[in-house]
């Protein structure tokens, strides 16, 4: 590892433990260095608050002037409750500054670091980039694109079911892996099923782990058959929000509401586009989506090339059968060179299982948006 | 890792390389140990050769007298072309002797340890046992069973396809993997598929690699239905074994004959059980059968518990698709509860896909043998 990388990573490290408490904004982590040795850290802990660099210039103090910055994303060219950052640096009279990534916003990407050439500071982009863009993937996709980062879990057995062919799902991982998806859940400003799955299993969608907090429930019911005793609609422990075609029921409509359910009528004739999902919850400001839908609804949204990530809990096991569900149905994919491939791959061992993580590539001949 | 284990590893090593040498007998490594120095190593080398024991104690001289002597398999307790192991220790006055694992053999399993311990020399058992099973793990199986081991393999996406919905299959894994395959191939006696895929790809089911060992080709035909052009007919590369079931085309079978084909008539009114295969094979002293079968051969050899070893090589990406064939189809186990658990996984990179190794664990609610 070069000293550039070791200072980012502890950049790193401190803007990654303020996690879930900086929203909407992003993580950051600033480190500066003077004569080799640590002058100032520092990150952004919560809206409304310094960022980082202002934090790090406020401990070094004097030695910041010289100084080597660290810091894991562009410096800020606005002028916002704490002025612009770059500007910050620039008064401080430090000598280098060391960025992960520029600001995933094209409209001020580059304008910091600009700011900082222009006083003859000099300035690396790019150490430990990959990490830095991970850490704040759900903020630099909403950020660009308005509409929420999706995440697609499924619990799946080794052969890819979602269920056997008699129907029976309970249950397919283990323990620790149900409890992991809680933790999920927790991190997900919206949760998604279809109605059918609200029919079959009755959930509650909720983030049942210690200080859990619970999503937005999104059912999409292009009629509204989702019966009003459930859970999602009675127990009043979280904010549910339906989506519906044109062919709804209006009467179940009213009733839903007065339940205190919210109804969204889409456009679709019979059923309803994840497209016009994803951009409704834009606009309400979701910015992350955690769907856990059966194959219908997955094959849905990855078809349409929604899915920003794939987290799969696989267990173990087989259960074959030529009926039995998998996780991504729908009509599927003719060729297979037209696959979609996921990439950065990452698999860990959780409980008797493997929790799998990876990134959709998709490729320019499947549908698109 | 203890001085045993330390050991025990040099065994297993000059054991290991042996590979494909010893048929039909098994893989076996001894180390001797005097005084904390090395006095002589041994592996069986070839059928007809002396035991990996006797090498050592050769190699050992004097200074076989008062060592430890750890060896990966029980020492034999019969008179073959060496005497038995366990008599040559005892006179070689041995002082103590460390076993991996004993004979797999339940007729002759401990009588070495006995020999041993009614002349009075220290008997450790179970020093690296797992590893050592498992490197004779086709020997152990077929001395037991008498049937052969079967390795199922298949190149699988993510969410379990062996084709698209449109039947596409070229290609799920990358080339590495492929090659791996050959490799697999080329460790095996046999190599079985069904007539359809016979049909659909025309393979030749060679191992194509430097040095490779062709495997007998099983074709399960239960009517002969395979095209007299076959690659697996015609191309002499190796030999080519159909097993077909009571509604056989006689004329047909003459015609196979013709051209050199072996076609084993079983007792099934119009399927073949793969239980018959594997018996009949088993005669033919083939221990070792490795398996490509699609989705309907995979789920029948699954469901009567005749597969002993998974190999899925996964590639990363999703084709989808509720049509789209999964490797393991038939019936399926209804509960999830049953469904066949795999232990011991091993998952490792190959080219851009991961290979998983597993050992398939069957419950009693499943179909027997």
């Amino acid at each position: 590892m070069s000293s550039h990388e070791f200072y980012m990573q502890l950049a790193l490290q401190n803007a990654r433990a303020m996690k879930g408490q900086t929203d909407p904004n992003p993580l950051v982590g600033a480190v500066i260095v003077n004569d080799h040795r640590i002058v100032g850290i520092g990150a952004h802990l919560k809206a409304g608050e310094p960022h980082a660099e202002i934090h790090a210039l406020r401990m070094a103090g004097e030695k910041a002037k010289d100084s080597t910055v660290y810091v894991t994303l562009e410096p800020c060219s606005h002028y916002g409750r704490t002025g612009p950052c770059a500007l910050a640096l620039v008064e401080a009279k430090v000598k280098k500054v060391v960025i992960a990534t520029l600001d995933p916003n094209p409209i001020v990407s580059g304008r910091g670091v600009q700011i900082l050439k222009d006083a003859g500071i000099e300035v690396i982009v790019g150490v430990c980039e990959e990490e830095a863009k991970k850490m704040n993937e759900v903020f630099n996709k909403f950020i660009v694109e308005k509409i929420p980062f999706v995440t697609m879990k499924s619990a799946i057995t080794l052969d890819g079911k979602i269920a056997t062919s008699a129907s029976d799902s309970k249950w397919i991982t283990s323990e620790q892996s149900r409890y992991d998806v809680h933790q999920l859940r927790s991190e997900n400003q919206a949760i998604l099923v279809g109605v059918n799955t609200v029919l079959k299993d009755n959930p509650e969608l909720t983030a049942r782990i210690p200080n859990g907090r619970n999503p937005i429930r999104i059912i999409m019911d292009s009629t509204l058959k989702i019966p009003l005793d459930a859970k999602v609609v009675t127990d009043q422990q979280a904010d549910t929000w339906i989506f519906t075609s044109q062919c709804f029921d209006p009467e179940k409509k009213r009733l839903l509401e007065e339940q205190g359910v919210k109804v969204f009528v889409t456009n679709g004739a019979n059923k309803v586009n994840p497209i016009d999902v994803v951009r409704t919850l834009g606009e309400k400001s979701i910015s992350s989506l955690f769907i856990e839908g059966g194959g219908e609804i997955n094959a849905s949204f990855i078809e349409h090339k929604l899915v920003d990530k794939v987290v799969l809990y696989i267990a173990p096991k087989l259960v074959g059968g030529r009926t039995a569900p998998s996780f991504f149905a729908g009509n599927g994919i003719p060729k297979m060179a037209d696959a979609v491939e996921l990439s950065n791959i990452e698999i860990t061992s959780i409980g008797n299982d493997f929790k799998l993580v990876g990134y959709p590539k998709y490729t320019k001949s499947m549908k698109s948006k």
